[in-house]
């Protein structure tokens, strides 16, 4: 059979990440790879009383085709609890539900890109957004990123030298890969450039609530006095991931073409699914939740911590997050990530490497580890494993280069 | 604000269906606008009950991610339900959970069209279809149809003459909006040309099984013998909308396809709503809600075709469909049943102008009739409606074109 495909499916590849998530079920391998939230921290009981009683209230009407914008009670909840937490300023109508946040980066995309447009993204930047944007074929333009988030300057010099840019895409909290959260300057320079430029930019914000430590900070959502920024959020990571209910956020002429949009996509987020979320929230207290789950992840954190720092050979650096699910490694110059997973999985340990979170590649010394959903004794002994691989890997290429290459084709 | 959208944003407009829907939701308002299934067919009770369950068996599973392909338990009921239905060689692997099946049309319009390719649809066609594939700047090219289902000849014509063709879209079951179904003769020399020309073919086929009287006709994707055909399936006319499961059934190859755009759109579909209708569908017999639904949509169909007789003035035609949810009646050349609509809703009574459903215009003349969703006696009532108000426009039409033009303007 020859069919032939759209040109945009020559650059769309299997996700790394998923296809590892395959590998990787044997309970016997110790998975830094995915980004699964703890399933210790779902609350299975409650939600089974919640969907009895959703379906008593409502009847049939759970089960019936809904409007494209979402059940008006759960978009009422979203934007007052949006208001309580992150001081944003937004009304129900401004809210959007989507099948999870994904579907707010793939709207996104189709709502904002032609062809060769640009999008403007920190790097490195989250996967799952370069594969739901590159569907539309736009350019990414990687912008320098450090420990304090986006680079002002560098943000800036892009927008004037790039004609074509169409969005800015940035997670400012517990960045998906890195770990790394935008302090309130560079929050403020940032909106201050996208203001004088006039851009919209895809604020992705799952992660802002599992916070370990430290005060939170305003998303920039909350900074935003233009409408220029969409707020993607989601209750994967602060009630279950397993339901696929995200939401966006944006000024009311932005969210109605989002919803003309999402209404060719999908007709709507599931009716039933909704009201379950919307009971469980409105019933119980959601912050608990996210304090069971930081709870969870907190010592995970450390315990990876500790033995990066007790395994790790000279050379290689890595983030300490203060919440979120994630850390990102920078190994020596000469290692690369993908020869060292091929090594790991011989000794049942898994991770991302980092090249596949930089859209115009490069980085492949670079690696990222989630920590939130391995116990402390199998983390610690997953990095020792990563620890002996690793400096077997670096010794080989200091004493002979060629040896590295010859391993790497196992 | 002068932020710039995608060019492929000026094409997309506010779904007809979708915006009637939420004008006529007053309870007074006789609709025969939207496609919904009857809500006394869906089994509130047994999904409170197979949800608790689900929980109790598979625990925080049922919250957490799951694969993009979607649940294997339910892929494999779908594959065997689809042998055992319509006589088709599908296997688990072959099968793809969507969210909806309108999901499945959006994934499809990403997977095989480039800006100018040509999809070829029947004429009419299913509004939604013309929706989710504009996003991807096709051309459409309407091929013609009579009650036999699309022109064998026309088809062939257009493939050759098209060079840019790259898709086929059909509905053969009881067609939306006509409720038309394709005779066994028409399937065949459809896959014969398809097969010579091979060219990819979307077959919906949400309403094969809602089939009031006659012997069920083999869906196309079961005379395929070469992987051209992708099925389109959904739980929403059999089970329930409101949970948006839906398939997609294709040759391996081109299903691996499908799951990395799907992995870009949304990631997977709600891991807990696969569980609850595999749940559902292994325990109870799916035949008999379809039964259930039949029992209510046959006598629903019956009244407003007596209606219809009764109350329609000379000159309107009408489909006499033996399933499904929808007719479509063609009103005399000089009606336009956007402003019957206008006129209609003064009456409180809504319906579809067909116009909406030929992507490239036209037919002004027609209007699509759901009759699944109203009782007995308030079809009469509102098809009595109707005939009131299109006998005035008819007469004053007749009388004077220019009133009819004001009467618009209402």
């Amino acid at each position: 059979m020859a069919v032939r495909f759209a040109r945009r499916m020559d650059e769309v590849r299997a996700s790394e990440i998923r296809e590892l998530l395959k590998l990787t079920q044997r309970p016997e391998v110790i998975s830094f790879a995915g980004g699964l939230p703890a399933p210790e921290s779902f609350p299975v009981e409650a939600l089974a009383e919640v969907t009895g009683r959703v379906l008593r209230q409502h009847g049939a009407q759970a089960l019936q085709y809904s409007p494209t914008e979402g059940y008006p009670q759960l978009r009422r909840w979203i934007a007052d609890h949006m208001n309580g937490t992150f001081a944003t300023a937004v009304s129900a109508d401004e809210v959007l539900i989507t099948s999870g946040s994904q579907q707010g980066l793939d709207l996104s995309g189709k709502l904002f890109l032609d062809e060769g447009d640009v999008v403007l993204c920190e790097s490195p930047t989250y996967i799952g957004a370069i594969s739901a944007l590159r569907s539309y074929r736009p350019r990414f333009v990687e912008v320098a990123t450090d420990d304090d988030g986006m680079v002002p300057e560098a943000l800036d010099a892009a927008l004037a030298r790039e004609e074509a840019a169409r969005l800015v895409y940035v997670i400012p909290d517990f960045q998906n890969p890195t770990g790394r959260t935008w302090s309130l300057a560079r929050r403020n320079a940032f909106m201050e450039i996208v203001r004088r430029h006039r851009i919209p930019v895809i604020e992705d914000c799952p992660y802002a609530e599992v916070r370990f430590e430290g005060a939170p900070l305003p998303p920039i959502k909350a900074l935003d006095i233009d409408g220029l920024v969409i707020f993607l959020g989601t209750f994967s990571k602060i009630f279950c991931p397993g339901m696929r209910i995200g939401w966006l956020a944006a000024a009311r002429p932005i969210v109605e073409k989002y919803v003309l949009v999402k209404q060719g996509a999908d007709l709507q987020t599931a009716t039933l699914a909704q009201m379950q979320v919307a009971a469980y929230v409105e019933d119980r207290d959601i912050d608990r939740n996210v304090e069971r789950a930081c709870a969870i992840y907190r010592p995970r954190r450390d315990a990876m911590i500790r033995a990066l720092e007790r395994e790790m050979p000279g050379g290689v650096r890595f983030t300490r997050p203060s919440g979120g699910l994630f850390l990102w490694v920078e190994l020596p110059e000469q290692v690369n990530a993908r020869e060292l997973l091929a090594a790991c999985l011989e000794h049942e340990v898994a991770f991302v490497p980092g090249g596949s979170f930089f859209p115009n590649g490069g980085h492949e010394n670079t690696m990222r580890l989630n920590f939130s959903n391995m116990p402390e004794e199998r983390i610690a002994e997953g990095v020792r494993r990563l620890g002996v691989v690793l400096r077997e890997l670096v010794g080989r290429a200091d004493a002979d280069p060629l040896t590295a290459a010859e391993a790497a084709a196992v």
